[in-house]
Protein backbone atom coordinates (compact mmCIF):
# COMPACT_ATOMS: atom_id res chain seq x y z
CA UNK A 1 0.00 0.00 0.00
CA UNK A 2 1.04 3.51 -0.82
CA UNK A 3 1.13 6.08 2.47
CA UNK A 4 0.20 9.62 1.17
CA UNK A 5 -0.03 12.58 3.27
CA UNK A 6 -3.42 13.65 4.00
CA UNK A 7 -4.51 17.06 4.39
CA UNK A 8 -7.03 16.91 7.23
CA UNK A 9 -6.61 20.52 8.10
CA UNK A 10 -8.36 21.49 4.92
CA UNK A 11 -11.87 18.71 5.03
CA UNK A 12 -15.08 19.59 5.61
CA UNK A 13 -16.18 19.43 9.94
CA UNK A 14 -18.17 16.67 9.39
CA UNK A 15 -15.12 14.83 7.31
CA UNK A 16 -12.72 15.66 9.30
CA UNK A 17 -14.37 14.67 12.34
CA UNK A 18 -15.12 10.75 11.18
CA UNK A 19 -11.63 10.73 9.61
CA UNK A 20 -9.97 12.25 13.02
CA UNK A 21 -11.92 10.01 15.21
CA UNK A 22 -10.51 6.93 13.09
CA UNK A 23 -6.41 7.94 13.83
CA UNK A 24 -6.02 7.00 17.36
CA UNK A 25 -6.77 3.28 16.62
CA UNK A 26 -9.24 1.01 17.70
CA UNK A 27 -11.11 1.38 20.77
CA UNK A 28 -13.15 -0.49 23.44
CA UNK A 29 -16.96 -0.67 23.03
CA UNK A 30 -18.81 -0.09 26.17
CA UNK A 31 -22.33 0.64 27.44
CA UNK A 32 -22.25 3.16 30.60
CA UNK A 33 -25.01 2.75 32.72
CA UNK A 34 -25.96 5.44 35.54
CA UNK A 35 -29.20 6.31 38.13
CA UNK A 36 -30.70 9.32 38.71
CA UNK A 37 -32.33 9.85 42.07
CA UNK A 38 -33.55 12.94 41.23
CA UNK A 39 -35.17 12.39 38.31
CA UNK A 40 -35.92 8.28 39.08
CA UNK A 41 -34.54 7.64 35.63
CA UNK A 42 -31.99 5.30 34.10
CA UNK A 43 -29.91 5.81 31.76
CA UNK A 44 -27.68 3.88 29.03
CA UNK A 45 -24.88 5.44 26.56
CA UNK A 46 -22.37 3.62 23.98
CA UNK A 47 -19.06 5.33 24.41
CA UNK A 48 -15.99 4.40 23.24
CA UNK A 49 -13.35 6.25 25.25
CA UNK A 50 -13.22 4.43 28.06
CA UNK A 51 -9.91 3.66 28.86
CA UNK A 52 -7.23 1.51 31.25
CA UNK A 53 -5.75 3.87 34.29
CA UNK A 54 -3.82 1.32 36.68
CA UNK A 55 -4.36 -1.88 38.29
CA UNK A 56 -3.94 -0.39 42.26
CA UNK A 57 -6.35 1.24 42.76
CA UNK A 58 -8.14 -0.15 39.91
CA UNK A 59 -8.81 3.37 37.97
CA UNK A 60 -10.44 3.47 34.50
CA UNK A 61 -10.81 6.82 32.87
CA UNK A 62 -13.81 7.83 30.26
CA UNK A 63 -13.85 10.99 28.29
CA UNK A 64 -17.51 13.04 27.60
CA UNK A 65 -17.61 15.44 25.02
CA UNK A 66 -19.71 18.51 25.95
CA UNK A 67 -22.87 18.66 24.46
CA UNK A 68 -22.75 15.26 23.96
CA UNK A 69 -25.77 12.85 23.68
CA UNK A 70 -24.06 11.79 27.02
CA UNK A 71 -24.50 14.78 28.77
CA UNK A 72 -26.93 12.61 31.13
CA UNK A 73 -24.56 10.22 32.00
CA UNK A 74 -22.23 13.27 32.98
CA UNK A 75 -24.69 14.91 34.77
CA UNK A 76 -25.99 11.40 36.78
CA UNK A 77 -22.44 10.02 37.55
CA UNK A 78 -21.77 13.18 39.25
CA UNK A 79 -24.70 13.37 40.92
CA UNK A 80 -24.86 9.45 42.35
CA UNK A 81 -21.07 9.47 42.20
CA UNK A 82 -21.71 5.31 40.78
CA UNK A 83 -21.66 4.27 37.52
CA UNK A 84 -21.22 0.70 35.86
CA UNK A 85 -19.35 0.25 32.22
CA UNK A 86 -20.61 -3.17 30.22
CA UNK A 87 -18.62 -4.83 27.44
CA UNK A 88 -20.76 -4.42 24.15
CA UNK A 89 -20.96 -7.60 22.12
CA UNK A 90 -22.13 -9.36 18.80
CA UNK A 91 -25.84 -10.23 19.90
CA UNK A 92 -25.98 -6.59 21.31
CA UNK A 93 -24.08 -4.04 18.85
CA UNK A 94 -27.21 -2.50 17.17
CA UNK A 95 -29.03 -1.95 20.75
CA UNK A 96 -25.71 -0.70 21.69
CA UNK A 97 -25.85 1.69 19.05
CA UNK A 98 -29.00 2.70 19.22
CA UNK A 99 -28.57 4.54 22.81
CA UNK A 100 -26.24 7.10 21.38
CA UNK A 101 -29.63 8.80 20.00
CA UNK A 102 -30.71 11.62 21.41
CA UNK A 103 -33.89 10.55 23.57
CA UNK A 104 -35.10 12.92 26.35
CA UNK A 105 -34.51 12.39 30.22
CA UNK A 106 -37.55 10.76 30.82
CA UNK A 107 -37.11 7.93 28.10
CA UNK A 108 -34.59 5.38 29.79
CA UNK A 109 -32.41 3.90 26.61
CA UNK A 110 -33.11 0.10 28.74
CA UNK A 111 -36.90 0.82 27.81
CA UNK A 112 -36.07 2.32 24.04
CA UNK A 113 -33.73 -0.26 22.89
CA UNK A 114 -34.39 -2.92 24.72
CA UNK A 115 -31.97 -4.05 26.62
CA UNK A 116 -32.71 -5.37 30.56
CA UNK A 117 -31.31 -3.23 33.34
CA UNK A 118 -30.09 -5.30 36.35
CA UNK A 119 -29.29 -4.11 39.56
CA UNK A 120 -26.67 -5.43 41.84
CA UNK A 121 -26.37 -5.17 46.10
CA UNK A 122 -24.38 -2.36 47.05
CA UNK A 123 -24.47 -0.28 43.73
CA UNK A 124 -27.19 2.39 42.22
CA UNK A 125 -26.44 2.22 38.86
CA UNK A 126 -27.74 -0.23 36.66
CA UNK A 127 -26.18 -3.38 35.04
CA UNK A 128 -26.83 -4.47 31.36
CA UNK A 129 -27.72 -8.06 31.52
CA UNK A 130 -27.28 -8.94 28.19
CA UNK A 131 -23.53 -7.90 28.49
CA UNK A 132 -21.06 -10.34 29.51
CA UNK A 133 -18.45 -8.66 31.53
CA UNK A 134 -20.11 -5.81 33.89
CA UNK A 135 -18.28 -3.71 36.03
CA UNK A 136 -19.17 -1.70 38.67
CA UNK A 137 -17.25 1.95 39.55
CA UNK A 138 -17.20 4.76 41.80
CA UNK A 139 -16.42 8.08 40.81
CA UNK A 140 -12.91 9.29 42.18
CA UNK A 141 -12.11 12.49 39.70
CA UNK A 142 -13.99 14.99 37.72
CA UNK A 143 -11.42 16.60 35.89
CA UNK A 144 -12.52 19.05 33.00
CA UNK A 145 -9.71 19.58 30.55
CA UNK A 146 -9.64 22.82 29.12
CA UNK A 147 -7.84 22.57 26.10
CA UNK A 148 -11.04 21.12 24.32
CA UNK A 149 -13.84 21.37 26.80
CA UNK A 150 -14.09 17.76 27.16
CA UNK A 151 -14.56 15.88 30.94
CA UNK A 152 -11.95 13.52 32.30
CA UNK A 153 -13.68 10.95 34.63
CA UNK A 154 -12.14 8.65 36.63
CA UNK A 155 -13.66 5.52 38.46
CA UNK A 156 -12.22 3.03 40.52
CA UNK A 157 -13.62 -0.30 40.33
CA UNK A 158 -15.37 -1.99 42.81
CA UNK A 159 -17.13 -5.15 41.05
CA UNK A 160 -16.47 -6.81 38.30
CA UNK A 161 -18.76 -9.53 37.07
CA UNK A 162 -17.37 -11.75 34.40
CA UNK A 163 -17.35 -15.74 33.03
CA UNK A 164 -15.23 -17.53 34.84
CA UNK A 165 -14.53 -19.78 31.78
CA UNK A 166 -12.75 -16.87 30.08
CA UNK A 167 -10.43 -16.24 33.68
CA UNK A 168 -6.87 -17.64 32.70
CA UNK A 169 -4.92 -19.02 35.72
CA UNK A 170 -2.69 -16.37 35.59
CA UNK A 171 -5.26 -13.57 35.98
CA UNK A 172 -5.77 -12.58 32.63
CA UNK A 173 -9.57 -12.23 31.05
CA UNK A 174 -9.75 -13.44 27.78
CA UNK A 175 -12.24 -10.91 26.77
CA UNK A 176 -12.36 -12.24 23.00
CA UNK A 177 -14.04 -15.77 24.37
CA UNK A 178 -16.37 -13.46 25.84
CA UNK A 179 -17.15 -12.39 23.03
CA UNK A 180 -16.53 -8.60 23.31
CA UNK A 181 -16.26 -5.92 20.45
CA UNK A 182 -14.04 -2.98 19.67
CA UNK A 183 -15.08 0.06 17.23
CA UNK A 184 -13.46 2.25 14.75
CA UNK A 185 -14.24 5.64 14.20
CA UNK A 186 -17.47 6.44 14.94
CA UNK A 187 -19.51 4.06 13.85
CA UNK A 188 -17.53 0.68 12.79
CA UNK A 189 -18.08 -2.31 15.29
CA UNK A 190 -15.52 -5.18 14.98
CA UNK A 191 -14.91 -8.82 16.33
CA UNK A 192 -11.31 -9.94 17.05
CA UNK A 193 -9.05 -12.90 15.67
CA UNK A 194 -6.71 -13.42 18.63
CA UNK A 195 -3.06 -13.58 16.78
CA UNK A 196 -0.77 -14.25 19.54
CA UNK A 197 -0.32 -13.88 23.59
CA UNK A 198 2.98 -12.42 23.68
CA UNK A 199 5.47 -13.26 26.55
CA UNK A 200 7.13 -10.22 28.95
CA UNK A 201 10.46 -8.78 26.79
CA UNK A 202 13.43 -8.59 27.37
CA UNK A 203 16.57 -7.48 25.97
CA UNK A 204 18.21 -10.57 23.68
CA UNK A 205 15.67 -13.12 24.46
CA UNK A 206 13.31 -14.14 22.06
CA UNK A 207 9.62 -13.76 22.66
CA UNK A 208 7.61 -16.83 23.21
CA UNK A 209 3.53 -17.52 22.71
CA UNK A 210 2.07 -17.68 25.54
CA UNK A 211 -0.53 -20.97 26.18
CA UNK A 212 -3.35 -19.90 28.09
CA UNK A 213 -4.68 -22.32 30.94
CA UNK A 214 -8.25 -21.78 32.22
CA UNK B 1 -22.26 -18.14 29.68
CA UNK B 2 -22.50 -17.90 33.78
CA UNK B 3 -21.77 -15.02 34.46
CA UNK B 4 -19.50 -14.77 37.93
CA UNK B 5 -18.92 -11.92 40.80
CA UNK B 6 -14.82 -12.03 40.94
CA UNK B 7 -12.61 -10.69 43.69
CA UNK B 8 -9.60 -9.18 42.24
CA UNK B 9 -8.96 -7.20 45.62
CA UNK B 10 -8.15 -10.76 46.84
CA UNK B 11 -5.68 -11.66 44.18
CA UNK B 12 -1.89 -10.90 44.34
CA UNK B 13 -0.79 -8.21 42.67
CA UNK B 14 0.72 -9.64 38.90
CA UNK B 15 -2.21 -11.78 38.94
CA UNK B 16 -4.60 -8.14 39.41
CA UNK B 17 -2.34 -6.02 37.42
CA UNK B 18 -3.18 -8.92 34.31
CA UNK B 19 -6.79 -8.76 35.37
CA UNK B 20 -7.60 -5.25 35.86
CA UNK B 21 -5.61 -4.13 32.90
CA UNK B 22 -8.24 -6.40 30.57
CA UNK B 23 -11.20 -4.72 31.93
CA UNK B 24 -11.59 -1.20 29.83
CA UNK B 25 -12.03 -3.25 26.26
CA UNK B 26 -9.91 -3.44 23.30
CA UNK B 27 -7.08 -1.06 23.20
CA UNK B 28 -5.20 0.63 20.18
CA UNK B 29 -1.99 -1.12 19.47
CA UNK B 30 0.72 1.81 18.82
CA UNK B 31 4.38 2.64 18.59
CA UNK B 32 5.78 5.79 19.49
CA UNK B 33 8.25 7.09 18.22
CA UNK B 34 10.73 10.16 19.74
CA UNK B 35 14.31 11.50 19.16
CA UNK B 36 16.19 13.22 22.10
CA UNK B 37 18.63 16.23 20.54
CA UNK B 38 20.29 16.08 24.30
CA UNK B 39 21.31 12.26 24.00
CA UNK B 40 21.26 12.14 19.92
CA UNK B 41 19.14 9.40 20.28
CA UNK B 42 15.48 7.37 18.65
CA UNK B 43 13.29 5.79 21.02
CA UNK B 44 10.61 3.86 20.30
CA UNK B 45 7.98 2.28 22.27
CA UNK B 46 4.63 -0.08 21.62
CA UNK B 47 1.71 1.87 24.08
CA UNK B 48 -1.83 0.43 24.01
CA UNK B 49 -2.86 3.46 26.32
CA UNK B 50 -3.41 6.17 23.26
CA UNK B 51 -6.79 7.54 22.90
CA UNK B 52 -8.68 10.14 20.63
CA UNK B 53 -9.35 13.01 22.31
CA UNK B 54 -11.23 15.50 19.76
CA UNK B 55 -11.66 16.30 15.93
CA UNK B 56 -10.78 20.28 16.00
CA UNK B 57 -8.22 20.70 17.24
CA UNK B 58 -7.14 17.18 16.10
CA UNK B 59 -5.95 15.88 19.82
CA UNK B 60 -4.65 12.93 20.99
CA UNK B 61 -4.27 11.71 24.79
CA UNK B 62 -1.21 8.93 25.91
CA UNK B 63 -1.29 7.69 29.87
CA UNK B 64 2.17 7.13 30.99
CA UNK B 65 2.92 4.92 34.01
CA UNK B 66 5.73 6.06 36.56
CA UNK B 67 8.89 3.87 35.96
CA UNK B 68 7.70 2.12 33.15
CA UNK B 69 9.51 1.27 30.21
CA UNK B 70 8.49 4.27 28.27
CA UNK B 71 10.37 6.14 30.57
CA UNK B 72 12.72 7.44 27.71
CA UNK B 73 9.32 8.32 25.65
CA UNK B 74 8.38 10.80 28.46
CA UNK B 75 11.13 12.59 28.77
CA UNK B 76 11.91 12.91 25.03
CA UNK B 77 8.64 14.02 25.09
CA UNK B 78 8.70 16.41 27.23
CA UNK B 79 12.70 17.83 25.64
CA UNK B 80 11.58 18.48 21.77
CA UNK B 81 7.88 18.53 22.13
CA UNK B 82 6.98 16.33 19.68
CA UNK B 83 6.24 12.58 19.14
CA UNK B 84 4.98 10.09 16.21
CA UNK B 85 2.28 7.46 16.36
CA UNK B 86 2.31 4.49 14.73
CA UNK B 87 -0.13 1.78 13.76
CA UNK B 88 0.97 -1.62 14.36
CA UNK B 89 0.28 -4.70 12.24
CA UNK B 90 0.94 -8.08 11.94
CA UNK B 91 3.72 -8.03 9.98
CA UNK B 92 5.62 -5.84 12.76
CA UNK B 93 3.89 -7.79 16.36
CA UNK B 94 6.43 -9.09 17.31
CA UNK B 95 9.20 -6.13 16.55
CA UNK B 96 6.32 -4.00 18.55
CA UNK B 97 5.92 -5.96 21.30
CA UNK B 98 9.58 -6.18 21.58
CA UNK B 99 10.06 -2.40 22.36
CA UNK B 100 8.59 -2.70 25.75
CA UNK B 101 12.17 -4.73 26.90
CA UNK B 102 14.12 -2.86 28.94
CA UNK B 103 16.49 -1.50 26.53
CA UNK B 104 19.12 1.37 27.60
CA UNK B 105 19.26 4.81 26.89
CA UNK B 106 22.25 4.26 24.30
CA UNK B 107 20.44 1.10 22.25
CA UNK B 108 17.69 2.35 20.06
CA UNK B 109 14.50 -0.02 19.81
CA UNK B 110 14.76 0.99 16.18
CA UNK B 111 17.98 -0.94 15.95
CA UNK B 112 17.38 -3.30 18.50
CA UNK B 113 14.20 -4.73 17.04
CA UNK B 114 14.73 -4.25 13.40
CA UNK B 115 12.23 -1.57 12.33
CA UNK B 116 13.28 1.38 10.05
CA UNK B 117 12.93 5.16 11.52
CA UNK B 118 11.48 7.10 8.87
CA UNK B 119 11.94 11.06 8.91
CA UNK B 120 9.68 13.64 7.80
CA UNK B 121 10.57 17.33 6.57
CA UNK B 122 9.16 19.46 9.55
CA UNK B 123 9.40 17.09 11.98
CA UNK B 124 12.08 15.78 14.65
CA UNK B 125 10.66 12.42 16.08
CA UNK B 126 10.87 9.23 13.53
CA UNK B 127 7.79 7.51 11.86
CA UNK B 128 7.80 4.06 11.53
CA UNK B 129 8.48 3.44 7.94
CA UNK B 130 6.74 -0.60 8.59
CA UNK B 131 3.58 0.80 9.95
CA UNK B 132 0.33 1.70 7.18
CA UNK B 133 -1.12 4.71 9.69
CA UNK B 134 1.42 7.39 10.75
CA UNK B 135 0.86 10.20 13.16
CA UNK B 136 3.12 13.46 13.95
CA UNK B 137 2.00 15.27 16.74
CA UNK B 138 3.02 17.97 18.88
CA UNK B 139 2.72 18.22 22.61
CA UNK B 140 0.10 20.41 24.10
CA UNK B 141 -0.11 19.49 27.58
CA UNK B 142 1.27 17.23 30.16
CA UNK B 143 -1.14 16.32 33.31
CA UNK B 144 0.62 14.14 35.89
CA UNK B 145 -2.80 12.51 37.49
CA UNK B 146 -2.18 12.76 41.05
CA UNK B 147 -4.50 10.00 41.94
CA UNK B 148 -2.22 7.50 40.55
CA UNK B 149 1.00 8.96 39.50
CA UNK B 150 0.09 8.58 36.05
CA UNK B 151 0.90 11.01 33.57
CA UNK B 152 -1.20 12.34 30.63
CA UNK B 153 0.23 13.46 27.29
CA UNK B 154 -1.97 15.51 24.83
CA UNK B 155 -0.75 16.17 21.50
CA UNK B 156 -2.42 18.01 18.62
CA UNK B 157 -2.00 16.53 14.99
CA UNK B 158 0.32 17.95 12.75
CA UNK B 159 0.61 15.31 9.82
CA UNK B 160 -1.21 12.19 8.97
CA UNK B 161 0.40 9.62 7.00
CA UNK B 162 -1.98 6.85 5.68
CA UNK B 163 -3.19 4.54 2.37
CA UNK B 164 -5.68 6.64 0.12
CA UNK B 165 -7.61 3.29 -0.68
CA UNK B 166 -8.32 2.94 2.92
CA UNK B 167 -10.16 6.76 2.93
CA UNK B 168 -13.45 6.56 2.56
CA UNK B 169 -15.80 9.29 0.53
CA UNK B 170 -16.55 10.48 4.15
CA UNK B 171 -13.71 10.96 5.78
CA UNK B 172 -14.02 7.78 7.53
CA UNK B 173 -10.72 5.81 7.42
CA UNK B 174 -10.93 1.97 6.77
CA UNK B 175 -7.61 0.79 9.51
CA UNK B 176 -8.85 -2.80 9.43
CA UNK B 177 -8.63 -2.61 5.51
CA UNK B 178 -4.89 -0.72 6.68
CA UNK B 179 -4.18 -4.13 9.02
CA UNK B 180 -3.75 -2.32 12.50
CA UNK B 181 -4.14 -4.37 14.89
CA UNK B 182 -5.76 -4.45 18.57
CA UNK B 183 -4.76 -5.31 22.23
CA UNK B 184 -6.08 -6.65 24.91
CA UNK B 185 -4.78 -6.90 28.34
CA UNK B 186 -0.93 -6.49 28.79
CA UNK B 187 0.36 -9.25 25.69
CA UNK B 188 -2.92 -10.26 23.81
CA UNK B 189 -2.86 -9.20 20.08
CA UNK B 190 -6.07 -9.31 17.52
CA UNK B 191 -6.63 -8.73 14.09
CA UNK B 192 -10.36 -7.37 13.90
CA UNK B 193 -13.04 -8.40 11.08
CA UNK B 194 -15.82 -5.51 10.70
CA UNK B 195 -19.52 -6.50 11.77
CA UNK B 196 -21.07 -3.17 10.55
CA UNK B 197 -21.02 0.25 9.80
CA UNK B 198 -24.07 1.60 11.67
CA UNK B 199 -26.12 4.81 10.47
CA UNK B 200 -26.28 7.60 13.27
CA UNK B 201 -29.17 7.00 15.72
CA UNK B 202 -32.21 8.50 15.88
CA UNK B 203 -34.96 7.73 17.80
CA UNK B 204 -37.87 6.28 16.50
CA UNK B 205 -35.78 5.14 13.55
CA UNK B 206 -34.08 2.08 12.05
CA UNK B 207 -30.58 2.00 12.38
CA UNK B 208 -29.18 1.22 8.66
CA UNK B 209 -25.77 -0.75 7.40
CA UNK B 210 -23.54 2.26 5.92
CA UNK B 211 -22.40 1.26 2.41
CA UNK B 212 -18.44 2.69 2.34
CA UNK B 213 -17.42 4.20 -0.74
CA UNK B 214 -13.48 4.52 -1.36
Amino acid sequence: MKISSIAFQEMAQRERACFINCLSGFKSANLVGTYSQKWDVTNLSVISSCFHLGADPALMGLIIRPHSTDRHTLEYILETGEYTINHVNQAIMHKAHQTSARYPREQSEFEQTGLTPHFEAGHRAPFVQESSIRLGLKLREHLPLKINQTELIIGELTMVFAPLECLSKDGSLHIEKAGSLCVSGLDRYHQTKQLARLSYAKPDRELEDIEDQF
